[in-house]
């Protein structure tokens, strides 16, 4: 590694749940913070995270409509993993963050990309759900493939698959 | 690292899910066609992954005959983390994955070995949950330990835990 | 790094279940057992297993109560996964490690840090969670921020999220 370069963090986010949200965001703010160059790479149920919280996804075809539907995603609607309990542990979580001064996911994704954190969603799994760039909110980067993550992740000092 | 050593990406594939299983052969094959050295370290749900299909498997003591009933793995019979919906979203997933021309997770399996992957069974799980060399496909090596992983993991560019 | 300077290994264990913990132990005293100098990051619902098994928590407010009542915690409470099945898998899970000779959690933990492993709770969650340090186990390090771990995982051969 060169003198003069950053660091590197690369983070793939697999999940889409709340508490897991947090604990990605967390570390990409604080590496971020800590003056490390840090990539976030959304795949999978994780893509929910970053998805508009308004409006509907337009998508091809019956299944991947339904799929849409079901798995609506948006930083405001994300679960916990454990203790969701048809929705209650997830309102307490939120509470219990607000109570502490803890960002909302939304203001952590906000944050995040203010301090320079690339958000980057993934082909493969856009491709099979249907989605395409305007499914995601703004200061999202353009879609890429999964090359694209090793390539980051092979000059990373810590890579994390959360 | 030598200058002629490739560079190395270790996985470690501890879930049994289709999305988790997808994720980790896409990675696995990209990093082969990037030219990387790839070992796949399969354990606890992930055992499921490289479960042969077809056949049962046999175990000695009454509780290892059930959990190995219920826990009956094969790459044919993994289901989503959300959404299973009753086998109804897995079937859904599957459809999206063969319309997108995405080959399934045995043809991934396939793929990857022909690309050099190695695959590999973790002798702990193995143990507690009475697997021996016979439960798994063709083309899986040998069991070895935690040590094993590690051993790569220390000299790897790239380590996840999936 | 120095030549005199052992190997890092750092685990973040953000997960609760039975069988996570035990992977995460697993690696642990396998690395330590190698020479690596091992650091685990209990975060989120991770912290359950090293919270102490026997009294209840002090903590400030009815929803903290709350959540601490359900999320009890301590290691010998932990669940696995996959196949709980109202504790009995559970229940199996455990037997079966019993009979292979290995140790339980609470040996695991007792056994890691004696061999040096250190095992640090999240102060993050922590705040959020309303947890102090004598929710923890003795043995386990004071709380620390998330800065804390990437400086630790900056400087290691392996990072795992587990």
């Amino acid at each position: 590694m060169a003198e003069n370069e950053k660091e590197k963090l690369t983070i793939v986010v697999f999940s889409g749940e709340l508490d897991k949200a947090m604990a990605a965001f967390i570390l990409a703010t604080t590496g971020a913070s800590m003056g490390m160059d840090v990539t976030m790479f959304f795949t999978f149920w994780g893509l929910n995270i970053i998805k508009k919280n308004e409006g509907g996804i337009k998508s091809k075809g019956l299944m991947r409509k339904m799929l849409n539907l079901l798995n609506r995603g948006g930083s405001k609607r994300l679960k916990l993993s454990r203790f969701n309990m048809l929705g209650l542990g997830t309102w307490m979580m939120k509470k219990l963050m607000k109570e502490s001064n803890y960002p909302t996911i939304d203001e952590f994704i906000n944050m995040a990309q203010a301090m320079g954190v690339k958000i980057v969603p993934c082909s493969t799994t856009c491709g099979i759900m249907g989605l395409e760039q305007d499914a995601f909110r703004d200061g999202v980067e353009g879609i890429v493939g999964a090359a694209y993550f090793l390539g980051e992740a092979r000059e990373s000092r810590v890579t994390l698959f959360i």
